[in-house]
């Protein structure tokens, strides 16, 4: 298969298509809108996995596991649930196949009919509450902090590969909580916990803020997000943590016993990341030539690639090639080294650069004499010669490097592309030509951002966590404004 | 809610619900045959992820994901497998759901049909074969080794929770090989991580073996397969690896080119565990009192009560406790301090042994005076007072005690039930009245075999990998026989 790439500029949507296929990180299945994960793709999303799970552990959450099935009725308990999910959903209407009867392979069973329809979950919040109502008599219950690993499915009718596909790999939390001010922190917590996984681990730069109403989760009372900027100026939602108030008690009647012995409704968050994230980090960091990763999360954080022409100068090379190796593993950084005979050092190099890799090591018989090794940054493509003394720790600080290096690249161009506006021609000028998030006033109704999504394609992305009150007029309708929100185009 | 347990002599079946109800480790769910794994179930199932993951990544293999759904055509590809997988299985035949007409709730779209059904995987090898096909075109893309960790879903009629559930979780692994001896190997090598794992982290003893063809995976040319004895004398099968021979390479079409430039038909083998080990695990070594877990997968090894009176007294041991539990903790040891001043140190007693923590520590201000702690185990009921010295490594020694404690006497007890006859008054006799395994000779013939089945409900559990050569007559019809095999009643 050639390795080739479209650049970003030819064709920014096929250059993204063609670093997940080429990259080997995920594929197209025989399953309308499915997608396969690679094992390089997966490996990230393992990586993705531990470190978040690790910090929801830390915040006091545990995991648990939920049907895969929600019984159709249920979608209906939650008025504004069934609008957003009910439409395009997988549904379950059978429960047995058999032989057809003209002996041509097999066919639905009819008298294997549900009594009553299973959709695959779209997202969990019903059959979970449902459950909760059996676990909550009392304060003493809450609050009851839980996160699920799961696959879920939504009927999407165009699909990306990562970005949106028909099923996808997510985690959910559903809390549960005594008071209003406990869940509200919870939210906020969370929506905490998902911008340094972004910032840190990542190096994804994420804007803090909450959506409006027409963006909202369906079923919640606010919906808070963090919204990153992808290299074509369109942004992308990275994680969302809601406040669900008091409405999925009332649909499933989950009530507790106050320390006051009073009956009060529960009160709900629920947050969640998907594999989506990787669609995030391909876009945010890659180039022309291929991916980029951040060290934290890149599968291969060094490679090693030797340059010789006999058996003998490569016996040698291996020999240093495997103590180096087992001194950058001992630190906890996973190295592979490629001796591979049937690959040149060009083959390798470019294959390794198509990969993300954020370190080569390229060592040849020259170097062995000179006790020098050549090293090869991703990121910036810098060639510098170490010698052998303490590399182990130049290694360490040079992954470093990168990981702070191409966040800070990522938030110059992020910073560089919020732009203050308040005439409408700019507004418009800038969505279209120079991209990016457009902060600009609004006057707070739904009519108004529907009209400027018709007119522009932007949406509002959020209004910012830490925006402060200014008086203005609405860049569509002149209405006054206290605050400016982000609009932006967006995935 | 009472925590009174049924008796296993009372009633052994009511007894393992009534652990896994009140033990808080799974539940009953909205809908039929699925289950919810409750935080200290997926606690369970989470270490034995962790463990089985580094296992299967030490012996070479990566994770990928495959997807959800599996096209019905797929299924009749080949013949022995749909035989096996296709008739009872979730079948989803829309993909929208729309509001009533009537105004009361929501219907399934009549327009939203799906052009060809798709089946929720029972198990993958067809989805993942048919991906194989892209992936594999020469002898240098073998072996391919690859595991999922994914979620199925077998329509069972009659459920128990962990045991058998319509949903289960899972892995599965997927390999493809050059060489029929490869995929041979492999498929031994999977069985022996997972006799390893049984043994040495779940402390079950384990019989290896291979299927009749009978009880082989439909689809298989050889099954293989570990078998646990339970203490009610029943017989359940722990683990399968599965040899597929060129089967499903030839269903799905796919080739490779040799070394010697030759094309031929790909090798495959498949092995999965499920959370039915979580049943195997309860039902080996629990007791009246509730569950009784092997220290390497508890998710909490040491829980520390304290004794008091007054508030100065809880004051004191707070601060001792804490220092023990930190230096436990420092050795990788997980400790519960349960100070919780609403429950008195009975309930609490009870409790933890009816979660099965391996050891209990128990403080009061005599102790401290003493410079002592009371240590109960969990397996034997022993308690014995130890000094504040050295602690923490008594503690360790302690746990892996018990770990090989509880593992000899579930072997002491499989070895005491398997039983070698050579007549069918002794087999039936046997299998009604002492239990366990039974050793016969038996005539090879599918026929004899279903017969057995019949007239005692034992069903041949495997033809052991160690059973030697040895001249017989079969149990039921007095054939000649070369070989004994193990019957037993099963789960």
């Amino acid at each position: 298969m050639s390795k080739e790439i479209t650049s970003r500029a030819q064709d920014y949507s096929q250059w993204y298509n063609d670093l997940v296929i080429k990259g080997g990180l995920a594929d197209y299945s025989a399953v309308r809108g499915c997608m396969v994960i690679k094992p390089y793709g997966y490996s990230i999303w393992e990586k993705i996995q531990r470190t978040l799970d690790d910090m929801f552990k830390a915040t006091g959450h545990v995991n648990a596991y939920f049907p895969l099935f929600i019984p159709k009725s249920f979608l209906s308990k939650e008025a504004a649930h069934v609008e957003g999910f009910a439409k395009e959903c997988a549904v379950v209407t059978h429960y047995r196949l058999k032989n057809s009867p003209d002996g041509k392979g097999i066919i639905v069973d009819p008298d294997a009919k549900l009594e009553e329809e299973l959709i695959v979950r779209p997202t969990s919040e019903t059959i979970i509450w449902n459950t909760y109502k059996d676990w909550i008599t009392s304060y003493r219950d809450l609050p009851l902090l839980i996160n699920q690993w799961a696959n879920v499915v939504r009927w999407e009718m165009r699909t990306r590969l990562f970005l949106r596909t028909a099923e996808f790999l997510w985690q959910e939390g559903h809390t549960a909580h005594a008071t209003k001010e406990e869940a509200v922190e919870e939210t906020m917590k969370m929506l905490g916990v998902y911008a340094d996984f972004a910032e840190q681990w990542m190096a994804i730069p994420v804007i803090k803020g909450y959506k409006t109403a027409n963006e909202r989760f369906a079923g919640a009372e606010d919906t808070y997000c963090i919204e990153a900027l992808m290299q074509d100026g369109k942004a992308l939602q990275a994680g969302t943590s809601h406040f669900l108030g008091q409405n999925f008690a009332k649909a499933f009647d989950v009530k507790f016993v106050t320390k006051e012995n009073k009956s009060e409704f529960v009160w709900a968050t629920s947050w969640g990341v998907s594999t989506r994230l990787i669609g995030a980090l391909i876009m945010a960091h890659s180039d022309d030539k291929g991916l980029i990763l951040p060290p934290k999360l890149a599968p291969i954080q060094v490679v090693i690639v030797p340059i010789y022409k006999t058996e003998e100068q490569l016996a040698t090379i291996n020999e240093k090639a495997t103590e180096i190796k087992k001194s950058l593993e001992a630190k906890g950084i996973s190295v592979k080294y490629d001796n591979d005979d049937k690959q040149k050092p060009g083959w390798k190099f470019a294959e390794y650069e198509m990969k993300g890799v954020p370190i080569r090591i390229a060592m040849g018989p020259r170097d062995i004499e000179n006790g020098t090794v050549e090293i090869a940054r991703r990121d910036t493509g810098e060639k510098h010669t170490y010698s052998f003394t303490d590399l182990t720790t130049k290694v360490e600080h040079l992954l470093e490097q990168i990981q702070l290096n191409i966040f800070q690249k990522a938030l110059d161009y992020r910073d560089e592309h919020i732009t203050r506006t308040d005439t409408w021609e700019e507004f418009v000028d800038v969505l279209e030509n120079k991209t990016g998030f457009v902060s600009a006033h609004w006057d707070g109704t739904s009519e108004t951002e529907l009209k400027i999504k018709e007119k522009t394609k932007a949406t509002i992305r959020c209004i910012e966590l830490n925006a402060h009150a200014e008086e203005g007029k609405c860049i569509l309708t002149g209405n006054p404004s206290h605050k400016r929100v982000l609009f932006a185009k967006a995935y």
